[in-house]
């Protein structure tokens, strides 16, 4: 056993990063990793099964709690955003700085690409084994298992907006959940509620084109397909919706931010702000009387 | 970063509201728009796919989490009622002012007709693609979506009989929730074990009409719907259905307030007192015998 | 406002219960109430609904989560057994007074009665809407909803089996919860833990006779079906079928009382007590030797 | 009450067990028990109500939650690992002493086969009713309930790289959940959290054969169901199966150590190390700075 410390030891130090944003990437990838490996295995075993082994409960469900997982696995070292949308949240805010927001992205991206390809390699006999899985204007076509695609009574503008409203509630519910003004539950449970978060938006939004919210989690995936098989199609199909989860949520993050300021975040933070001026004004007032007093004994004397 | 924190800052100052009535009103409106939209979203999506994306199980777990979400996002500014029968309990019982009933009610309901608007824009083409979908009478009608309307089965005594059984089991769990002398769930998990209340009303209660048990929830995305395209039958259909979700709940929140006082919180709350007043009268006796060795010793002198 | 404290003071002065045992028997009234209420509820639903508004699953979730409400209701005052085979099992361990058996039992029986009562109303014109709701024999025989009847391939021994061991697991389960030597899970959990335990004897035991495991949860409202219509063949029904659900759950809590000491509970009590005496025996051999010291020290002197 | 409490002390006397290994042994078999009991008791209902009281998703459920009561009911005892795949990657990782892994594994195969075993008695009657239960070949084959065999869509290959995969998922998420340098949640919940681990890798892995990822879970039922009526043929079932959830496991266990302490667990723990480290130099050149004063002082003098 001692020998074995010993060894552990050694590869602890010859592993070790230093490099804090590298370090702050690679969990946020990890992280990524295990959102999208749970959330696409869900739907590829929905897809595949054809309904016998889960329904888009349980991808809503798988979603979800994937994104706690996600989050506890990567939280105490990068935060936990697992989402660019989150990333640019927070920046807009001036809680991160804006320097994390490419690196942040790019290492999302990099996770939800393997997440996808884990699942490929999972389902790999699944898959073959359904026909015309690689099919893209086909019935049983199977591209929707990692990046998502528009209903068919679904038009751009209004898959446009649908991402829109879908990102900006994300953004507003994860704004008062991590809210340094607005405390609302105890800490340690932030994932868990998170987690809901998300689970709720599929519950109520996913109808449309499947609750991407979340540019990485939707283009690394999508890069993934184009080069397994699924081909160049995913990135034009239907006028090339790709586009939409990729750009849409950032629009959403700005009017969820304005929308939570507006509503609750200001006004709290301004309290907050009150509060500590009053007493500041106190401590000033005590300390004018105190020299007053202290002059007077002065002149007393 | 420095100009962006200024910036921020300053727009901080401008948009901050001071009077605390309005900022407890527009925290109730983010709330239950929350609510409404992430609940009525999951009925929407449940109808307008036909069964594909959802059952009445995800509606339950919808609005039951979607409740949690909007206490979290306004729980510490409002209180997070979020349903002006909670807040009619709580004057009820003195511990809110009556004069914030009427404040409360209005803000939840324009929260809930504008959570009902956003779901609308969400699945305008989903709506517009589904025939029928405004037509009262028919198979396909759609306002089942944002307001509750009655089953077939039902007459409009065990309806009224139905939203007061609903308000009662409602307002009772959360009296235990909430009781000052009885407080049984660690704080920051009311929330969520309000959310569990409004799943399980979902589970058991949901068949005869959807349960409201909310007069917000039901008046506001009905008075959309007049407005959206569903015209005026939304309040006339089935002998004036709407008049039930509208004052029945406040009848079962008198019964509930009642039932829980009169089972468990009379009871705590006179343990808490009479512990209260004994520790008083020890406090007094030794006072009092305090009073007396010192006359005797002074006696003695 | 100042009046209605007032007003609200005197009747809590009036109404206060100072008996313990009433106290402690009406709370676990309210409770048992609340479980059968709310898991009756979504058997009704299931039923009534012929399935478009519920499942098996929803039932299992019903009655899980019922269990903790109810028990978050009732807990503080009554410690929330909600069941007299919980009772049982605490009074077997010494950790309850025996007397407090029939009381709770009797309290319990009564609250489920009332649950199933006020299902009755809740589901009065969809049980009459429902062909042959009341005949015995029928396909649509619904007395089901309230009280558990076993299924066609069930014989009276495997169902007091079934019985038996659903208790147990249960008991082992709420044991480790509430073990004061195996403190697991954080204070204030307990409620959530204990429905979490109901699901899943739900999820896992409830295919052969629809897992009562409570012997009030199962009497009440089997006594309120033969009052409300169904009659006396409820009793009678199965070879008196009624008996096992009574009488089953008692032996059960026997062998899970013994699995979970002589596993468990025993190891971590007897460790404690060991831990206890080696403390006190240092403490005692501390004293000699300060004794043996002092000796010392006057012999010297 | 006095005689019980006395009687029941000399109980807890008599059948303490001092010898700790075994003790932990114990406390392992009744978790994987439980574990076993109520998972596989759902598969059983699944299958044995021909879907009307389960589905996939209800297994998934029931096997979540029963994983985080077992680990509840055993954890503080002998940590709740109930898996040999979890014992092996804390033995790797140094935290647990190797002579614990061939202990923890019998034992848990043990309380597998014995809650296998509890199910089959639960269903005898179910079982026999069903037509063809124990013919391996046949459509309605019920091995399933208790061990995992593969889909018809499934090679060994993939299958071995299915169980790898699934296994070094619940690893990396179990690692984040107990690493003493990454603690994401509060103390008391990690029973709950691994349950939800469990839960969603039945969401998303589920579909390819059953997601045992857990040896001894596997092992024990498949030795109950060849000793009580279906043979050998479980071992040998398409070409030996049994062998890929035995073995694969243990090579997912090494993968997923090895994932998380690259992309995270090294770098929590260096950065504890080097913070550790830099406090003591100060605290060293405190000292140094301080003799230096001494000396300093000294001299002066």
């Amino acid at each position: 056993m001692g020998r074995q410390k010993l060894y552990l030891e050694k590869l602890s130090h010859f592993f070790q990063i230093r490099n804090l944003l590298i370090r702050q990437g690679l969990a946020e990838c990890l992280g990524t990793l295990i959102l999208v490996m749970f959330g696409c295995g869900a739907v590829a075993q929905l897809v595949l099964s054809k309904g016998t082994h889960g329904m888009f409960l349980t991808v809503n469900f798988a979603f979800g709690f994937a994104a706690t997982l996600g989050i506890l696995v990567c939280g105490q070292i990068s935060g936990g955003h697992l989402n660019p949308a989150v990333t640019f949240a927070l920046c807009l805010l001036g809680r991160e700085r804006w320097r994390k927001f490419p690196v942040y992205f790019f290492f999302q991206t990099i996770g939800a690409f393997f997440g996808a390809a884990i699942i490929f390699g999972m389902y790999y006999d699944a898959l073959f084994d359904f026909p015309g899985a690689f099919n893209m204007s086909g019935r049983n076509f199977t591209g929707g298992i990692f990046a998502t695609y528009p209903g068919k009574h679904l038009t751009l503008v209004n898959g446009f907006f649908d991402q829109i409203i879908g990102t900006a509630a994300l953004i507003v519910c994860i704004l008062a959940i991590v809210d340094p003004y607005n405390n609302p539950i105890p800490q340690g449970l932030e994932a868990f509620t998170v987690g809901f978060v998300v689970l709720v938006i599929g519950l109520s939004m996913g109808f449309n084109s499947g609750y991407a919210v979340n540019p990485a989690r939707d283009l690394g995936p999508r890069i993934f397909t184009a080069m397994a098989g699924w081909g160049g199609e995913v990135f034009t199909a239907r006028n090339g919706w790709f586009l939409v989860p990729t750009f849409a949520p950032f629009l959403g993050t700005i009017i969820g931010v304005v929308i939570y300021q507006l509503m609750v975040g200001f006004h709290v933070e301004g309290e907050a702000r009150d509060k500590k001026s009053r007493e500041e004004e106190n401590l000033h007032l005590t300390n004018v009387s105190a020299n007053e007093n202290a002059k007077h004994t002065k002149d007393i004397l």
